[in-house]
């Protein structure tokens, strides 16, 4: 058994972390912590009333240290940076739920967050949290940053055919679609219900800061130099992001496409398949996902088509999961020696 | 031609009182006053990009009558007590859109509303809004106060048949459910989309503002002490209020309702039609109404049902037209002396 | 471990089951039927695919004998008493979801569904599934009614204070609101998203066959004639119902009630809270429960206020899960012995 | 004042066309026609009880002749062409708002509807009924043929470039997402409720009707060979287009990108002004359009965005309105000599 704590507890993906947990027969949640925030946990997460007794609580590191072996940070960015040193001295795991550890490059940082990296140095040598890609680098780590859930989409959407030489790394398109979670639960005017309902909008069109982490993760992953244009969507709904992606084929696969393109499809297909094999949450299908297959489960649907001389991949996950709270408890038990699916898939062998 | 000013045009009523004024024949829109936001119109409202070129000022009282003739006062509860005054000494006609002029007793106001009234004298002889009831008293005057919409929709339901001496006065229960827009366009943790959504929930039972209102009004309409529980709730949508009540018959209509129940609930509807022939904007109906019925219109919707010695009334509205904005235009149509229906229905005699 | 067939397999509640029944430690999914469908189940439940490697059949009593211990029998009424017969004489244990086994009156039933009962003599003696009133008699049985959605909010919210003698057993008002998933999965008009979004609507006012059956199962457990006016309505969510319930108070409760409201209100919550110790998917909480407190889990949320006289109850819970699914899981387990929880609350003891 | 018909008078878009008219001032509602339903207007439209004393008929071209003057046909495609020829052949004039008049290759019709046209002599005269295009061939005709509403947004958002050379005619990727009132009434699963809400997802990934209609309609426009991938989404709103469409810039705007990406932006959103000058119904914004901004008007919302050398166009519609029967109420306008605005705007001009 394992103990951890969440820092910043009030927001959508402690909550759903704390859902989690609460099912992980090897973690127990041991604190919680808010800045400001001083109730019981029932007070702020109210679906969670007699399931966890806990306060929220203003802990320092060295108090966390006695009480928890791991923490999840689900601090904003900036806050993050300057809190998880202290956890790692005082010999803490952590894995970081901002943006803060996932960008190798201070300077990428700087131009887009608007803010000099304060722990710059360790920038470079933190392993980038996406079980899928870098499962070995992650087990045994004490600092894993988690990635964004739009960008979690993309590299999952797009990782089998970069890699594998199917598509060109540059000229891709990225129109990604999310639920309203995404944003967070602090009060602003873009996110009153009035204001997203019956809405649909783009925003950050080119100049949000996954895309620089999409490219990055893809080109770390593929040694290629991957350029991509990501423009995402505010969808109203709670959870879920669907990417539909545009890639030019590479010249080989781009004469099979022409010539037939159904049998360009497949072996398209197959090699996401084979790309994926033994990953437990990537599901390749054949018919197009929506949001809600994926829904509240950990689980990343994807599928690929071919259209006049262009390949549309088509990916889905839960935002609040996959793309945040179901992946750092993937890296916890990675990093923790559990079993990857531990807490996050029952199902029976048998099934 | 009336020019009109709109004091608070930030909000949802204000918006929607736009929309409603720039297809009014008879108004033109002169003047939007914010106390916090300067831009022009579109930039708060972007729906009405390209029909309204103003932008929102801070106006004294003073300039507001060299602007405008009529005044839609759209400040919340208390602000409005200490702006209407100055308005209505300048000359200028108001319709109160808050809740500060809606009762007659400034006890009863300081009770509900946690606040001493500072302009008790003109309480008691303020019109009520509620051109179904009171017409006669709203025409020509300088200051209405504009109905709440919760508050509409009950005694739009209730009126025909209290004042019939159909059912009892006392121990009614009012089961009222209200779209988010109700709740105002003030970024607050409880209208963040991703709470309202796919939930629905009671609050304020048996303490919501609009009780006293509702008895008040039903009181000085039917000349009876009428007493009600109201419990309001949230229902994930923008728009409209869907009210379910209970009331008991009177003992006549209860030896009707026990030996013959389909013969009770026709007379009750014919008394409603009856009640409201020649208003415009009631429509009793056969089926049961659902607020998608009367969404984006200035109607409201009803019918009776007798169930179980009980009488039940249904009655649906749109709470920012009916409920708040059309409702000040038909008592901005009946101060200045236009047609009531003016702006609000443009239906040809013939259809 | 236990093999369990599910009869009826492409509906909204055979997928929840699924769902739960993937997570459940004792329970192995054997089988899958429909008598329209044929084809992989992650061809009707997409969200399935990669979990469970079943396609739907159409099979004999005999066949689902071979394969299965216990059937979730799915079918919609009629169809569910012209089936469960057979199955029982094979020897399979049976939770049956439709409506057909939870009246104890072959005539109430055919008054209320306008069919004959064609398995009458089964009706007085089969248990009705709501465990936590009848825990006791549903351990072990072969045959187990489970409860209507609506009807297990209104019980479970009511049983306490009228078994307890807090309230009058009649004159009782339900005013419920219920997620679109509680009509089904078979397309309907009424059914379609752009007649429910953005709309809500009460129906079946006083004539809904929850109404009988919450009548029933309360005068059971209370040896009193509780008598219910029921109405429910269609809220534009996917699931969750909350009922808000009005009733009267005893003739002691209501002096307290006019003394001291809030003790009555800290009396009747404290009784709640003593008739629910020991259950654990019952919570009675202090603040206003949300349906989204509730919604994905086996809770069901109550609390009670007290109001110019009136004890208003309000209970929320996922009308797929507590309402349906979820608590035919318990059922199960207390048919199977195994504990209550499994697989509906992993919650580790020190949590 | 012109007397109307509306053909096919139980779906959306009849209501929309319906809401429309009732505030026409020179059209009169005459007739409504089913080949299935007889009741009142207000049974299948309960919205409109009270504002429209009309029963839905089954009408032959010689009734409807005596009676109206104008026809709006919205039958589904195929029954639309065996129907048209007989009411144009009577001397009605005919707004179609089916698919089967807007392609003018037979052959193309045939492959993308499966269906050999029966009436191909009259595909090749027949106008396009999008008025910002072709307003003048509009005027005075006998037959317009309404547009699909993916294509309206998508070609009002393409126009401009592609007619003055911004951007390339080919490479272009249309991802449109449209509310649910787009798949029309007819009760089928994927629109229910349940299945739509708290969902997205893509579907008929370049296979779409619309796909080839805006590629014939915007070559006519721009005298190029235009070649587009088409993929439309279905997102969980009522009503609402919004399209992203990426375009590579023309060799001379690349230029502009890459020096001074601002200024070319700047210079395409004069373009699409200047394109769209004198057109009442498109805005040309700075922000980026949601499709609540345009939502219940006849209003299209467009702007631009240059990044990393692509070009990208972002335009909102409320698809039953400027994406069906608004624009069939401005070519209506136009057939019969009355201003385009009439009935779908009443800002007055001081406004």
């Amino acid at each position: 058994m394992t103990r951890v704590a969440i820092l910043g507890g009030t927001g959508y993906t402690a909550l759903e972390l704390l859902r989690i947990l609460l099912n992980h027969p090897q973690a127990e949640v041991a604190a919680l912590t808010s800045r400001t925030e001083t109730g019981h946990v029932s007070e702020v997460h109210p679906s969670l009333a007699g399931r966890l007794d806990l306060r929220l609580e203003n802990l320092s590191p060295q108090q966390l240290k006695e009480r928890a072996d791991v923490v999840f940070c689900c601090l904003p960015h900036v806050a993050s940076m300057e809190t998880v040193p202290s956890l790692l001295d005082v010999g803490l795991k952590v894995v970081d739920l901002s943006a803060d550890y996932r960008l190798h490059d201070a300077a990428v940082y700087e131009k887009w967050y608007g803010h000099a990296h304060t722990d710059a140095a360790r920038l470079k040598t933190t392993v980038y949290g996406l079980p899928e890609l870098f499962a070995e680098q992650i087990r045994g780590q004490q600092l894993v940053a988690n990635p964004g859930c739009y960008t979690s989409t993309s590299i999952l959407a797009l990782a089998p055919l970069i890699c594998g030489g199917y598509v060109e790394p540059t000229g891709i398109i990225i129109d990604a679609k999310s639920g309203v979670s995404g944003a967070g639960r602090t009060p602003k005017p873009n996110i009153l219900y009035c204001e997203c309902n019956e809405s649909f909008a783009a925003y950050s069109v080119g100049t949000h800061r996954h895309q620089p982490e999409i490219e990055q993760v893809l080109s770390t992953a593929s040694g290629k130099k991957v350029d991509v244009l990501f423009t995402p969507h505010l969808t109203p709904m709670d959870r879920g992001i669907a990417a539909t992606i545009y890639a030019v084929p590479s010249s080989r696969v781009s004469r099979v496409c022409a010539a037939h393109p159904k049998d360009a499809q497949s072996e398209l297909l197959a090699a996401c398949r084979e790309f994926y094999n033994g990953k437990p949450f990537v599901r390749v299908v054949d018919r197009i996902p929506a949001t809600k297959d994926s829904a509240y489960t950990n689980f990343c649907d994807l599928t690929v088509r071919v259209v006049k001389d262009r390949v549309v991949v088509l990916a889905c996950l839960d935002n609040l999961i996959k793309g945040a709270s179901g992946v750092a408890v993937q890296n916890f038990n990675l990093m923790c020696g559990y079993p990857e699916t531990t807490g996050l898939l029952t199902d029976k062998p048998g099934t």
